[in-house]
């Protein structure tokens, strides 16, 4: 008696637990490879994918309270899931087009947040880093520049 | 001789290849632990920032050809590094505050990715799942009804 | 003696009081036109640039309260102006050179919505028209397809 | 004989060549008024529905190419023009709560940007205003101050 093809061998199971960026990368390039769609992944077509997806995950939130549940209807829950995956997934892929190793820039990231808001400035507080009033001479010279500054982007 | 107190253990480096998802997601928690930030962090906030940081992300991007650099202006390279570095922050704050494995979530999403576009209708192609028209008995029932269905988010 | 040339005629002040959206798109298309820049202004090219702004707009009411001053910080009001008006400057351009009459659309989606969120059924509520659960048989079909059908976009 | 009544005047079409803002915005302020959705009005969470909407007119164009149609599928153009709709409710929604005159925010947007990017140093040039390199000392004072300064928003 033949026995069934087997087509893929098992995978293990994707954990936060467990699975490193580049084995998360693996599957979704393995995912996109056979289905030929590496000629739309330049870099922009994934920038713009990711935010189309994050559009799609703040939509589930629209209209909460700060009180409330969140998402404020229950059964979107799967769908919260679902699109979380989704920006994590296009975020990966460019990052992987883009050759950015990801883990390596959130923690120079980090370092550079830890510059702009330091602990004891920052505590408990949300404004921008460029909205705290640095005193002495120690300060970020002009602090407020960018504030004023609009990021325009042209051309538009 | 007295010793230098070392305030902080130095830390393994993150790398996409040997860091888990719980290790990212930890550095970021310690970083926002030590600004008291928490409080800010709900779901819905944190959604929001995600979208804040891909549009970021996005407009490093704008007005670049096809088949011209992308960035298009090159001396942004750090920039985009930083942004995706954001985007990936924010979510997997959001993540964590959401109790979503974030690994598992995109192993499910790519499973559910596989049934919508499978890989000898859509090789090559680039319509969304709905667009494709399912030939037989076999199809999908009513294939176009989210088509034509636009995705209004009341109360708008 | 001479006078100084006069290098543009003094053009009308635009006002939502009497500015029709017709004025207020010459007004962008002169400026853009000056500037030679048309050939940026796909209709892909502006949408993202919509979506960029957007994005701007939104970073201003980032971590704000359901019953705290929006924005947050009274100091961004002007930038809030300024992100505003980028919103519709990128949308107005996309219309234009989509050749989409914007005032008509929105009527076309309005009475659209006027459908799907019926005074009687939703008044004074949030969820999106298919999370509504009809009863009877005048309900709409499968009100639930397109919640748990998601918006995937291929390729991602 | 009685009469029917007749619940609502007829409206005068909304078109680009002759209603002004404030005539749409009324039309907007009438559709929520009569489903009591004020309550979810705040500037905060119209800026975020004017993210999401962008966000799902950004998605129609995804894949596309410079030299192919925008939209890549034809048959979501009735699909583009509900969305574009979509994200005017939503900023005019916006700039209504926000007490924002949106045709004056744009002027002076417009005129501030004339100011940023100089006809004769942009014309057919994509850079955004602080990557242009100033000649002389004329020139703005640290252009790039904004650009290596990346937009991070606490408390992220």
């Amino acid at each position: 008696m033949p026995q069934q093809p087997s087509p893929r061998p098992e995978l293990p199971p994707l954990r936060d637990s467990h699975s490193t960026l580049n084995q998360i990368k693996a599957r979704i390039a393995a995912f996109n490879d056979a289905r030929d769609w590496g000629q739309y992944h330049s870099p922009r077509n994934l920038a713009m994918a990711t935010a189309v997806e994050a559009g799609e995950l703040l939509a589930l939130f629209l209209w909460s309270k700060d009180e409330g549940p969140q998402p404020p209807i229950s059964s979107r829950q799967a769908s919260v899931q679902e699109e979380a995956a989704d920006v994590a997934i296009c975020l990966l892929n460019f990052c992987q087009q883009s050759g950015i190793d990801l883990a390596s820039a959130i923690e120079k990231k980090l370092a550079r947040n830890a510059v702009s808001y330091p602990e004891d400035l920052v505590r408990g507080r949300m404004e921008k880093y460029n909205e705290y009033h640095h005193p002495g001479p120690g300060a970020r010279k002009s602090p407020d520049t960018s504030a004023s500054d609009p990021e325009v982007s042209s051309p538009e």
